[in-house]
């Protein structure tokens, strides 16, 4: 085979040579320095959103997206350099190479491009295209995940989504924190409850035993009868010939076929062992040994409770990475794959917890502002005109802050206004309640903070009341809840009493215990669901919109 | 319950105050200041590395480490301040307020800090204490895996990963590149092979309905006869009656019982179908139409293929994220989930794509030379020394580029070294071919492009020549294989045919298809693996040690 290929690489040319790069220009840079550019040769590539054509077909303009911002170049092409007809097709992506030129007086576009080679077409049966010119819903646009991408909405909603992971990242370095990669295969349940995924390789594993015993039926009890009894008449031939005093040689060869078929026996038996389907022991439960971790393994539900490792080491670390619910929701505000951030901080008590929560967030609205003006703009046109106010009041108003109680007391008092879920001490606030608190009440973000025990985490700190735990959310405007943290108990006997009240056994948690156990501290973190986010900025109603590859039930395309 | 509760908090006071936020100072930016703090008053926490008591027990030093960086901060306490035995041990935590100072003269640190208050200990049991002053190999600190993080070398790693990480989303976005998110859970297989972990819910499916039958046994075929029977006699009731001309309220009475009857036996019949265990089809197979997402999905190997929706809208994207591989490897070198940096970019060819990868990988190196340079030290210390010289070395010289069948000449005509497999055109480059280019050939990074068709993806563009694919890969001294990446098959019947060549279905690829039917671009893209990355950086020997929770067979800690 090798020969072969020597031989048929003598015989063709292989390809030593590379085509030359391609120095595109993105059209972002082009109309961000708007006339200015006008003289300049570029080449440019995208995908037409409109051709036209016009002077009776002697030209065509395109107006050609590249997706680095939700505005067109207009592109003019002559008849005499292309086609017309296979530029101006929606879907055809072009790369065209040309002069930016001032256009005429009185048009909208401060620059335009006059295309003299069109370097490459890939052209677009309109017919056969699934994204048609007229507008398809949202909801509609989820059954070609694959090519949304190529809409205005949820190309905005992309650079959104870029411009507020890497304000992420900025402002966490900014502020001395360690980005750490918590484990999406985990072990540990963080919150002790909430359905998981599982991840197993035992249906694999099934298969291949299943192949095996079609391929080579599993011995029956016969067949190892029968190997046995070929043992026992081996062993006797040996037995015989010692007695006999035969030959070394013929003493040997004896005592091999011996070991043959005594290893074909030990394989047989093996072999009987494996049975169709998902393996179980005697007890009828599965046999995780079997599993790729010999263990039980699920997708992450947080990374807090490791995270803690990290930042009980190396104070101030963060978070951000995909996180799991395998829970039967169809709701907006759901999804079975999210995004979480969850920054951690050593030395820090709750009142620390909110500060870092609503610097962070203030700077997550303050970078959009100043880095995704256009995008928000398109947003607020089309689907909510509150989107520019809001960012703009939430990150310029410091956070109104008060207690769960004060808040309970605040929505009792609260007339005119029914609530589906009756206020009273002890219940868990609703969403309703939260926008109530944060939308009408305040009119700005608000942070509740000491909630009752009962309906909080094992892990969050006991206040001195001994009823209530130090545990804080920060509500805005539009989607309620948008952050939840706490001070985490760092005394070892308390969380142990708490871990056993909540029901939970203590093994589990021996390595979150060790925290407690050596160099305790202080700590509070918080988490901020990404998607949440990028809801509240965009003013977009459905979760599945803001993230690229929604998952739900009964739903995970490509 | 909830009246109780408010009786409760009468008598209690419940806490509405916060405890004032901590204003603590890193350690990193008091010692990158020195002496030029001397005088100033801080607060400092963290984790006392080593403590002696000096002066017959009158002081004590303190070796104090935050994570901010690698060095410690000397800190002096009094006996008079505190207890100094509850102080010194190895682990203990602490939070103490003083005043900076310079040392005496002759000492090495810049500034230490005098203690006045200390505000918080968190103590340490030394007998129990899982981390002895005697160093643990790394082998041994993968035991503790919760602990390990308050370690030098694993507080460097972090570190540096950090930055990486940092540097890595600096870099896309300078380039205008969009961070995308791409699935963890896929019903795509990106290479057409490779081991994926499998994601579902059919275990607590399966265990709910073994609970559900234990509690509530399925009906036996005689209880379904019984309820049959009854609805035939409840039937012939009503029939009776209406015969009877009975009056309307006896009917309507006599044809509610019929439906509870009736009603009652397709319960039953539902509940005969109950089978413990994985829910299976009639022909055997798993009936997945009962998993979460009805249907079999998996843990991703590679976000390439949905990126590439992306890229051929948006233009240049990257995905940052974990990845998985349920492959049964024990080496230094494999984990079953690691983190991938896959940029994609549109317009762009093999050439481009070089060129991006080279520039990645140098503004990497380059970063950490600017920006971790004291845990570089650290690492060239203890674990290699020429570190600090690769990075230098790769971040500063042009790679060579060279094709596959150039490559294997070389390696061909190489005398005085045996290598293990063989070399001839054909085969798939082993690691000790890839370092010896590099590493002693070249002595610089080596990038090899245009390798056989055979041993490539079939998403990688065929060359004229008919034998060998547009890929490439980087190859760098110390791990051999850095980057892989290629150009992508943008001809519709050409990705076809490679498709069926490669034995697969074209199904499960219609939407991979579609991007080339519809407006498709000539696109590139590349993948880095984080932790190889780490590795070449740091010069550490095995992978497990530079991703914060390593996965592998049999291991899945926290």
């Amino acid at each position: 085979m090798a020969d072969a290929a020597t031989d048929a690489m003598a015989a063709v040319s292989l390809s030593d040579d590379l085509e030359p790069a391609t120095s595109r220009t993105s059209i972002r840079s082009i109309l961000a320095n708007g006339a200015a550019r006008a003289g300049e040769r570029v080449v440019v590539g995208g995908w037409v959103k409109t051709g036209r054509e016009q002077g009776k077909g002697s030209f065509a303009f395109l107006e050609l997206n590249d997706g680095s911002c939700v505005a067109n170049l207009q592109v003019l092409v002559d008849a005499a350099v292309h086609p017309l007809a296979r530029l101006t097709t929606t879907g055809t992506s072009v790369l065209v190479e040309g002069e930016l030129k001032k256009p005429p007086e009185g048009t909208k576009q401060c620059v335009e491009l006059r295309v003299d080679r069109v370097l490459e077409v890939g052209e677009v049966d309109s017919a056969a295209y699934p994204l048609p010119k007229t507008k398809l819903t949202l909801e509609n646009l989820r059954d070609v995940v694959h090519l949304r991408s190529r809409t205005n909405t949820i190309g905005a909603v992309a650079r959104i989504r870029h411009q507020l992971a890497y304000a992420t990242h900025r402002f966490f370095d900014e502020n001395g924190f360690l980005y750490v990669h918590t484990p999406i295969i985990t072990t540990s349940d963080c919150e002790g409850a909430g359905e998981m995924f599982q991840v197993t390789t035992l249906f694999s594993h099934a298969e291949k035993v299943e192949k095996e015993l079609k391929e080579n039926p599993a011995p029956s009890e016969s067949d190892i009868e029968a190997a046995s009894i070929a043992v026992k008449e081996k062993g006797d031939v040996v037995a015989q010939l010692k007695v006999a005093k035969a030959s070394k040689h013929e003493i040997t060869a004896a005592v091999a076929q011996l070991k043959v078929a005594k290893e074909y026996v030990s394989k047989l038996d093996e072999r009987s062992k494996l049975k169709p389907g998902i393996p179980r022991r005697d007890d009828g439960t599965v046999a995780y040994e079997n599993d790729f971790f010999k263990r039980q393994a699920f997708l992450t539900v947080s990374g807090q409770l490791q995270v803690e490792t990290y930042a009980c080491a190396l104070s101030s670390v963060y978070t951000f990475g995909p996180t799991f619910r395998a829970e039967n929701s169809h709701t907006s505000r759901h999804l079975a794959e999210f995004w979480m951030v969850e920054p951690e901080i050593a030395f820090a008590n709750l009142q620390d917890d909110m500060n870092c929560a609503e610097r962070y967030v203030q700077y997550l609205c303050k970078w959009l502002l100043e880095h995704c003006r256009e995008d928000m703009e398109f947003m607020a046109k089309n689907y909510d005109k509150t989107a520019i106010e809001r960012l703009t009041l939430v990150s310029s108003t410091p956070f109104e802050r008060i207690s769960y109680t004060k808040a309970v007391e605040l929505l009792k008092n609260v007339t005119g206004k029914k609530f589906e879920k009756k206020v009273e001490w002890g219940i868990d606030l609703a969403s309703e309640h939260e926008r109530y608190l944060t939308e009408v009440i305040f009119k700005k973000p608000v942070i509740v903070y000491n909630y009752p025990k009962e309906i909080k985490a094992f892990y969050m700190r006991l206040n001195d009341d001994q009823m209530t735990v130090a545990a804080m959310d920060v509500l805005v405007p539009k989607v309620g809840e948008l952050v939840g943290g706490s001070q985490r108990e760092e005394r070892l006997d308390v969380l142990k009493a708490r871990i056993l009240d909540a029901g939970l056994p203590l093994e589990p948690y021996e390595w979150y215990l060790d925290l407690r156990r050596f160099g305790t501290v202080k700590h509070s973190g918080f988490g901020l669901g990404f998607e949440r986010m990028i809801l509240f900025a965009t003013g977009l109603e459905n979760i599945r919109d803001v993230i690229p590859f929604p998952r739900y039930p009964g739903r995970a395309d490509l």
